[in-house]
């Protein structure tokens, strides 16, 4: 008997893993997935451990997707800590883990992708064109190496749950699209990858994101509905910290990420925010009193 | 016992197949799937008929896509005979039909389409805008519905057989392509699900297409490797019929479908024409001594 905590396998082909999942689902284990871009941290934690409680087989895949980085972007930079990732996995319950070269993932000659609908458009779709396309595409991709039960995702990137959702209905996928809460910092501070390139002094700025969304709650709950007064006061809130550009702040239906004018029932609360070079998102449901 | 050939089962809905399917897989039965716009004839008889010569269970699926339709082309008109089908389809070894409605293949807000590449511009892309655009959408939903381990399709569609391979190979979908010769009248008609709504003059007249292919052949044994006297010759032959309106006489690369000035090796030679009001394409592969 070993007391070390297991540390999951770690495979960079799709052959390997199919070879390997064709025996877990023989042996009738269910499956399920979570689809990261690395740089762990709780939040992607936090999912493995959902599926680990609700799947008997839990695949992590880690790959930088370049289709879903834009010109100009950030893919460069996002940070690449594959050991790191894999110390973070040990004892976790992440059973393997597929981390792909590019090669592997879009073969010479790549010409088929996802055209995802409106949902795609307006926030994140607007300010990085394109994104949502490279997103459904590898999410479908990584859904058909694995064919797992279940794919597990964060609450952070609201949109792209959304999107995917919408994709899964439209394309009959057969899989179950599981999202889980926000995982932050004690300070507040979202939980993101991105979060590492921050340097101190932009890593106390970056709080304004929380700070805007938690007052746009305030204020909803203090009886403010009018979204134009809540979202001047979040932006007030986000100016306060002098490297910050914000790229959108949002009060949308959280179906169909339409604005809203008046909070009602669920809005959702959503912003977007350069600090120095770094670009964070974050969002909440606001609910009114009804 | 009876001696009464086995009638396959009819689901209309997703869920229903599904609830079949499960069964099936657990029982350790492999699966084939047959894709049809039904109007069945020998042509798809003999997918079926391959189906299940190689898996345990067969799944034919009939469902005239209005996506892959263009505006002014022929979905009103297309041929629906699900009784008819139904008896074709009784004793040839199908197991389970799949015949949905438009509803409860396209959900209202259905707005997520797959985007082919460079394989679907040429030949079918260019006269028919957004065919394969549709085509890729309903195969790779039919696919998720089914979940089968391989699926077949005739060799008539041959460039709707390269899109889905290039699909299958972009989006990793874990399914076999299987593909079966084109399967002709005596006297040498490819069969079609619009050769129904052929009058008796344009049946005769539709002989050209199939006519133009074997001259090809012929020009071909006897040396002639200049692909513009050959597709000379072969408009020639379609121009005999007074009610042909030629969309494309092609002779192409048969993995690139690129246009290619000389008859080596390999090449495609593919018809696309109007006999009166009904389109029909042709095609067959010519090969040059080397």
């Amino acid at each position: 008997m070993n007391a070390t905590p297991p540390r999951p396998r770690l495979v960079k082909t799709v052959d390997e893993l199919r070879g390997i999942l064709d025996g877990v689902r023989r042996s009738g284990r269910r499956i399920g997935l979570v689809p990261t871009m690395g740089a762990l941290h709780e939040g992607h934690l936090s999912l493995i451990r959902a599926s680990k409680a609700e799947y008997d087989y839990t695949v992590v895949t880690i790959f930088v997707n370049p289709s879903q980085f834009g010109l100009g972007e950030d893919l460069t930079e996002y940070p690449r800590t594959l050991d790191a990732d894999m110390d973070a996995l040990t004892g976790c319950g992440a059973d393997l883990v597929l981390a792909p070269s590019d090669e592997e993932v879009y073969r010479p000659g790549h010409a088929t992708w996802v055209e995802v609908g409106a949902g795609a458009e307006p926030l994140e779709g607007r300010h990085r064109p394109g994104h949502f396309r490279g997103v459904a595409t590898v999410v479908l991709k990584l859904f058909n190496m694995v064919g797992a039960q279940a794919a597990y995702f964060g609450q952070k990137d609201y949109q792209q749950v959304l999107v995917i959702k919408l994709m899964v209905a439209d394309l009959d996928l057969p899989i179950e699209i599981r999202v889980c809460p926000i995982i932050r910092e004690p300070d507040g501070l979202a939980m993101s990858s991105r979060n590492a390139c921050l340097s101190p002094d932009a890593r106390q700025q970056a709080l304004v994101l929380w700070k805007s969304l938690c007052l746009a709650g305030e204020l909803v709950e203090q009886g403010e509905c009018d979204t134009r007064i809540i979202a001047e006061r979040m932006r007030q809130t986000i100016a306060m910290a002098k490297d910050a550009r914000i790229d959108y702040v949002a009060l949308v239906d959280p179906d169909t990420l339409e604005p809203v004018d008046r909070v009602e029932g669920r809005t959702l609360a959503a912003v977007a925010v350069h600090i120095e070079n770094t670009r964070l998102i974050d969002n909440c449901l606001l609910k009114a009193e009804s």
